[in-house]
């Protein structure tokens, strides 16, 4: 683009750089931004900027915090017997977002991977051990993506928690509700039957 | 989210307040940057503030521009003698990635519009009129967008330029290449019939 100013184009170009964000999207949110008076250019600048400088992870379960300790482990209300172990703070907030667990959380930080060259000394495992070893700790439910990868780390955990009095479920897997039976996968499906609970009325 | 960091908190308003980005857009795009070990969150957060300090309006067209004069107006391949008038930076874009056009341009920053109290001394028609008035223009090309308020402006200028002689056009209105009739707009058919064209072999 010849016609337009470097200054411009740097900051296309390192919008662009976002994932799903195009040249031409890049080039509308820019445009958007130079025409806007408020100071939102700058704020969002500030915003990106402390990202790198302010945000840090919290000691005890690797959720994203500002200070040492993570909101959800400061919290009084919340149920320490119990530890949701997840892959990432993403899936900490979709469960979050239901509203359906009052327990902690421990953040692994990926899972187990030989292909990608990832073992288990790269995530927050032995962190986990030390929570557990604590002796506080009843419950650990298994938050993990239903994948080989993830399979393999929830089977490595339970191998590392074999002399602990720990309890170790995994969230269940089965058709979506309001799901239509025909559309779900054959793989799900056919777990989904093999996996069946028992039919109560109060349910 | 109470179980959120403020400073991810932050940078999720700040980047959901671009236009066509959500809260769940915003939230994968700050998660990105987190999870970025280059230097991505500063280089977009510097060249968002370079936006407000660097980005320059050529003196001449109102183009962008990194200096007093933009590349377009300092390009001596390009014809001195045909103005382009646009509504916006954005339309000088679109045309300039055509590659049909190689005379300058001027940005007018808008069109009237008494409904939005836009009139003619909130855009940059002054300094067309200046531009004009030095003599070595000697068409004026209007590539306005054709609705009411373009119209107007257009009108409007042609007004004020009665007494100096420059040739006038506006851009050509008709059926897209590639567009079937019968999907065309009634006005936009209707008046590319009545302001049709002769045919030549060799176009």
């Amino acid at each position: 683009m010849e016609y337009a100013s470097q200054t411009l184009e740097n900051a296309i170009k390192a919008m662009s750089s976002l994932p799903s964000i195009g040249r031409k999207s890049a080039l509308r949110l820019i445009l958007h931004l130079v025409d806007d008076n408020s100071e939102k250019a700058q704020r969002i600048a500030a915003s990106l900027l402390a990202l790198k400088t302010d945000l840090k992870y919290c000691k005890h379960c690797y959720n994203f915090s500002d200070k040492d300790i993570c909101n959800i482990c400061e919290q009084p209300s919340r149920d320490t017997s119990t530890i949701c172990v997840v892959e990432s703070v993403r899936d900490l907030m979709a469960i979050e977002e239901t509203n359906q667990y009052r327990g902690l959380y421990h953040v692994l930080g990926g899972v187990i991977s030989p292909i990608d060259g990832i073992g288990p000394d790269q995530l927050h495992i032995a962190p986990l051990l030390d929570r557990l070893r604590q002796g506080q700790v009843s419950e650990l439910i298994m938050a993990i993506s239903p994948t080989i990868d993830g399979d393999t780390t929830i089977y490595y955990l339970t191998k590392q928690l074999a002399d602990l009095d720990v309890k170790i479920s995994t969230i269940a897997r089965g058709v979506s509700f309001g799901g239509e039976l025909e559309y779900a996968d054959e793989l799900t499906l056919g777990r989904s039957i093999l996996s069946r609970t028992p039919y109560s009325v109060a349910q």
